[in-house]
């Protein structure tokens, strides 16, 4: 884990929370980008070496959806940087984390991913992400 | 807001928590804290620029001994660092963001702090940093 790669924040309207963050953060999102097959749009931030990802769900069996079903707007998830998400994998497993996709699959930004279960992990969904090569 | 200064996890036991974000994160928490005036026992982990802070409660009626009354365990706040928490308090409050303590208070790590409500920040507990001079 050799960062904090960015916060993921679920939101029911990006427009007015881009706003928002614009507001809080002092400066804009520097993109968004929708990932089809997680069913969501998403606006980045960045703040250092970290960045605020915004989450707004494009269709209701969207894993976005179902949380702001269950739950309310909010801190969603946190994802650490990772050299090689493989290696990570196998050494979580390991250690006895829950591991929610063995094989990692296309995030935002150009990034590899895999979660964990936040129910093995003190209730929080972490996210590793390694980015992909050009 | 210059960087994300920490990310906030509210835990049940922070003995068993430290454990768990050790195997985590591949590293141990490099210090502990206690916080009289929150009720609160913390822990931190350095990742990358951003500490990882994990927050146990000393007495029942602290906020995180009610927050984990209400929810559960998981991600308590985020903290940003700030150079002028006066300023920033003040320009945060003409955006429209509800300041929960104008006057910033004595927080873990040699810092003063202040918090928005979550409620004009997208569900987000936010707090604001400033490291005291030493």
């Amino acid at each position: 884990m050799r960062k904090i790669e960015h916060i993921g924040i679920a939101v029911s309207d990006l427009e007015k929370s881009n706003e928002l963050f614009h507001k809080l953060l002092g400066k804009k999102h520097f993109k968004t980008e929708t990932v089809a097959g997680e069913g969501v749009e998403t606006s980045f931030f960045q703040v250092g070496e970290t960045k605020v990802e915004l989450l707004q769900a494009t269709r209701p069996d969207s894993p976005i959806a179902k949380y702001l079903e269950r739950k309310s707007e909010g801190i969603h998830h946190i994802a650490f940087d990772v050299e090689d998400i493989y290696a990570e994998v196998e050494r979580l497993k390991t250690e006895g984390f829950e591991i929610l996709n063995e094989t990692p699959k296309e995030g935002a930004d150009n990034k590899l991913v895999v979660f964990l279960h936040p129910r093995s992990t003190n209730g929080v969904l972490v996210e590793l992400c390694q980015e992909k090569y050009l």
